[in-house]
């Protein structure tokens, strides 16, 4: 069985995947790739994996999962060391019945259903009072640690742990609400609105930014306008809007940067104790392409060095002509 | 110029690198690669950008600086942001001679003449009041955000801010010190000679261990029996241990994952403050081969997921046969 190892220094958590783990061999080869659609395993009726199926997104239990909650989800020590088993849920969203390997280039509608599909998945692995996070994210391409199966999906993990990067913003956020009575977030929305430089597009309920202090090239966030803290809760209303901006900024990277690699993650906030987020914490989205690689410096410190200011790859985006070709 | 820009959310500093700024269609194309020795930059006799010389080691100026030390370090606000421009140090180490690509080919004796070339550039760098941190580390081949010249290198940024990671590791070391009265690293260190499974090599001075909560396939890390919270200060008359220690773990990646990129960062004490550091602190390098993509769930929470049990690399690196073919 998988395990959950915390880092004795800084706290952070890793998944040791025992149930999967490759011969050491495996690694100096590349990995393998399927173009044939005949071969894709998201076109074919998985119903025996099958957990969810609505408009046509389909929501599969991963095939090799590295979270499981057959058994329940306890801590031990090794020594100073501290581990788990790796309890949890891992699933699998299939897009679109569609043998497409983009979600830019799916109809808004599907793009929708995808959205609230995540919203619902949340909402379920909620009840579970063993989860500490949900964390709903995409993998396009190789370079962003996806598999060239060229049919679009996305991941939904269930975690007992809170990830170190999740509650280094929710303590962030916390902070300056604390301190100033008013959402970061909500402050961030309406200084860069006014600012206008690092806009890339905005719609009715979201705004998409290139980051004041950006880590990659081209790195954006959708923020929300209206504050909320919850990703499923937030959207209620508001997922055409969503799915419209979505398409929108994934259109301008695969136009402007020729269909890039590239990640987004969805920040919602931490399942336990929601009334402790509901005003400081407001839930967002990062979408980012994956152009360079992180090299030693910044694994080695944190400290990234972005190679283009986010200004001018505001400017960028904001010019790719999205009607362009679609 | 280039800026020092602090996140909002979680306080990380990041570089944006104006001065180098690349233009957005770059990085659609990939990065020019140097096959030719004639063309090697460091093959040549650099003296104008040379800041020092001895045994075959040459530090240099580096001819595109993201850091600049021309004019003080001041931060200010734009709003809810923080930002200064990009202060600081930035030095390229030509680590010999012969045009040569991997350390791991060097003779021990000029390892060792890089390492105490580091000791010396940290004790030349810490003199600057305004400096926080020194990172010295490698970046080998274009998968470790390196470029391919074909020249054995690394990099000194000294930086006038405390990188995100060191600052967490300290608090983190600085919190075990203060419940158990020990060195969380000395303690690690005597639990791992203990253990065994993690230990990949060791010698008089140090260990190699593949860490219990590894990120990577195969990362390592260098660790100092003796306790010492400083790099520069620590390596003084542990030179040559140290340097035939590094030399068998990178000859153990060459050999047996088929010279893969890598990457080592030295993890040193923060400079301001020393005597905070003195007990708690104990200074090491990580070591890690470059074989898998960081995918969006690792970027989103800071939460990894090892595909292979560092146990199982351990048993993996300790059976290459280093002495085969060099």
């Amino acid at each position: 069985m998988s395990q959950l190892r915390k880092d004795p220094i800084v706290g952070r958590w890793t998944i040791i995947a025992n149930e999967r783990a490759r011969r050491p061999a495996a690694f100096v080869d590349p990995q393998s790739t399927i173009t044939d659609q005949k071969d894709c395993p998201y076109c074919q009726d998985i119903v025996s994996r099958g957990v969810y199926e609505s408009h046509g997104v389909k929501v599969l239990n991963s095939i090799s999962p590295i979270l499981d909650d057959s058994k329940p989800f306890e801590r031990r020590r090794q020594g100073l060391y501290e581990l788990a088993h790796s309890y949890g849920s891992h699933e699998i969203v299939v897009e679109a019945p569609e043998h497409l390997a983009n979600m830019a280039d799916l109809p808004p509608g599907q793009i929708k259903a995808v959205m609230k599909t995540y919203a619902l998945r949340m909402q379920a692995h909620r009840k579970n009072p063993s989860i500490e996070y949900i964390l709903a994210y995409k993998n396009y391409g190789i370079a962003a640690g996806g598999r060239n199966i060229g049919h679009c999906r996305s991941q939904i993990m269930a975690v007992p742990v809170l990830p170190r990067r999740v509650k280094d913003k929710t303590i962030g956020a916390k902070q300056y609400f604390d301190s100033h009575e008013r959402c970061l977030f909500c402050d961030m929305v309406s200084q860069e609105l006014k600012n206008k430089e690092r806009v890339v597009v905005e719609n009715k309920h979201f705004v998409v930014i290139t980051p004041f202090a950006s880590r990659f090239p081209f790195e954006t966030c959708i923020l929300p306008k209206d504050h909320h803290c919850d990703f499923a809760d937030g959207i209620a209303g508001h997922e055409s809007s969503l799915a419209a901006i979505m398409k929108d900024i994934l259109l301008r990277f695969k136009i402007g940067l020729n269909d890039p690699a590239y990640n987004y993650m969805i920040q919602t906030s931490p399942v336990q104790n929601p009334s402790s987020f509901k005003n400081n914490y407001h839930w967002h989205i990062e979408v980012m392409p994956r152009l360079t690689r992180v090299a030693g410096f910044e694994r080695g410190t944190g400290f990234y060095i972005c190679p283009i200011p986010p200004e001018m790859a505001a400017v960028f985006l904001r010019e790719v002509d999205i009607h362009a070709r679609t």
